[in-house]
């Protein structure tokens, strides 16, 4: 087992009608003017938004309204944010929606307290402060509500980077389930194919050994494969969506890697390009590309590979747990070759070449040259 | 899934010499003299105590010596404390220690900031404020460096009662697994059964129906197992007294009850009588007591604990997998009847007294009655 830290300061207030207590939670933290950030429709057809504005007026807390994130947040937008975080001298940022909003709501935390543009800290420049983050999570997929990245699209260089920092760990977030409820079918199953993509990165690459991480992480894949094809059926079954949500959150919360030293997460660089170029959902991305990079990678780790079949499907040898994922990607609705989201297989070049910026700044370039980024993605064909 | 919060804001800092940061950590939080609490010899004879004294001087941080903790720490001790660091205004605790240490730091660390008699705090009356702990971790087993909880025995009443309050969580907490390769065999064992302990109150206590808590709860008392047998041949094995301190404090910290609503901890109700009256270690008296328990209880929850059988032992039927457990406990060198602990069954009726206590005070006063509690200790007989 391996050296780690562990700490995620993060509140999760989760249950039914949760978003209750927001303007008790931004109240009690002292602040008095937020920038509420989310998207478009959604949350104000449902009377989310209204509903939080309400709780936040009952305790005299001022709000900037700060709409129009896209899924797939875009820099443009973000900039915009942050200019309107200054002018405005918010205290805090409180986003509502899905991963996408509460990672553009992270941007725009760094960027209020910088001097410098807020991309840079998207190239490597190091986070020294934030505005303190509240969420009200819409969407379970992406784990930001509880974890310190925020991932963004610099439409202009088609670079779909990440801030990586504990500084923007939201302080508060607030899980209702029922807000889930009437997420539509294909993104309930983008989440999942996103959930369990956060643990498999890890489990495959890591080194062996370390058996609580890896029982932890077949225990959040099964968790999400029981909750999802029951929501596939049942889209409104609380208990499933609760069960889905949280799962969703401990997946990209800092507790599997705990001890598992060095590993990498080839499959979310890949496939930031292919959402970077052609704007897809991430996790339809990742359900294209995971299949793909699993037979190309599972000789490098045959016996983890041959476990993951075994524990998860209950099936024998690492072709047949690869097959029993693609499978069930392919039964909950989430595309799995490049053709299914539209993508031509004459791009495969132009795509190996965006994702070697990524790889160069994730430091994995060494194994993930262009050659062998065409080489997985044709995998996908 | 029942609503919950979670918040859990203890950074881990784990790994070979980790203890070395202890000078910067408390350092970095601005503290300039601390109460350092510890056991007897065992943390001097191994150097222990003076590296890390070492480290504050380094520092310039001043410290308080408070050595003397005993395994079940007692009120006596844990006032003189108090004293102490009001005397001395410390402005934080640094316990160096195993549970005992840990529990009884938390109680100063209480007691220093009120007016009141510290006891009134474990009868009941609300913490409203508390010294910062910070803890450097020598055995394995109580998840008190990961929560909020501080369990003192009374000696003059024989009462065993607990703290519970996030203003006791520890602000970090230093685990090296090395530390904890010289724990003896016995000493190792009774930490294995009271993590298991740990999480198998709300398991089989909770309302059905909760899959990802039922699976993380399995992950934990695997690996509990797998390493713990390793442990047993090889006491000096890095990576299996890794796996197991880490599963420990997981074990505690408040991440296996999410959202499974209601849970009571009968067997921690029985057993505090247990080491209250006979002062034996706390894992000792689990290992009496929850293989009767689980005998007594199995009926109301028959479903859950023949699932515990099959994904715990691989075995069929309730009552297989309560032996298949009690046969570990022997195996590990656990007790697991009364007299094994120099108990006579002459003093069942005696325990059962004391135990009705802490049934009151937790509210499980209306299942757990003396007769009741008699009836479990019968079946440890």
């Amino acid at each position: 087992m391996y050296d780690f830290d562990f700490h995620n300061p993060t509140k999760i207030i989760f249950g039914l009608d949760a978003e209750k207590s927001i303007g008790s939670v931004v109240e009690q933290a002292g602040h008095r003017k937020v920038l509420l950030v989310y998207g478009s429709q959604s949350v104000q057809k449902s009377g989310l938004l209204d509903r939080v504005k309400k709780k936040l007026d009952r305790k005299n807390i001022s709000y900037v309204d700060f709409g129009g994130v896209v899924s797939n947040p875009v820099l443009s937008h973000t900039r915009k944010g942050v200019e309107l975080a200054k002018a405005e001298k918010v205290d805090a940022i409180l986003a509502v929606g899905g991963g996408s909003v509460l990672d553009e709501g992270k941007a725009i935390a760094v960027g209020a307290l910088a001097d410098e543009d807020v991309w840079q800290f998207f190239i490597g420049q190091e986070v020294k402060a934030a505005l303190p983050i509240y969420t009200v999570l819409t969407l379970a997929a992406t784990g930001s509500e509880m974890n310190g990245n925020s991932v963004v699209t610099n439409e202009e260089t088609k670079q779909k980077y990440n801030i990586a920092s504990p500084l923007v760990y939201p302080k508060v977030s607030i899980l209702n389930p029922e807000l889930t409820c009437t997420v539509p079918a294909d993104y309930s199953a983008y989440g999942a194919v996103d959930a369990i993509a956060h643990v498999i990165e890890a489990y495959f690459t890591k080194s062996p050994g370390t058996r609580l991480a890896d029982r932890l992480v077949e225990t959040i894949i099964k968790t999400v494969i029981s909750s999802q094809n029951i929501i596939s059926k049942e889209p409104g079954n609380y208990d499933a969506r609760a069960e889905f949500m949280w799962t969703a959150t401990l997946a990209l919360n800092g507790l599997t890697p705990c001890g598992v030293g060095e590993c990498s997460f080839p499959n979310h660089m890949i496939e930031h390009s292919l959402s970077a170029i052609y704007n897809i959902a991430h996790g339809a991305g990742l359900a294209i590309v995971m299949p793909a990079w699993m037979r190309w990678y599972s000789k490098h780790n045959t016996e983890q590979f041959e476990r993951f079949a075994d524990k998860v499907f209950g099936v024998k040898g690492a072709e047949a747990g690869i097959n029993a994922l693609e499978v069930w990607f392919k039964e909950i609705g989430a595309p799995t070759r490049l053709q299914d989201a539209g993508i031509s297989a004459d791009d495969i070049d132009m795509i190996a070449e965006n994702g070697t910026g990524l790889a160069k700044l994730w430091g994995i370039d060494a194994i993930y040259t262009k050659e062998v980024i065409a080489e997985i993605l044709r995998l996908a064909v």
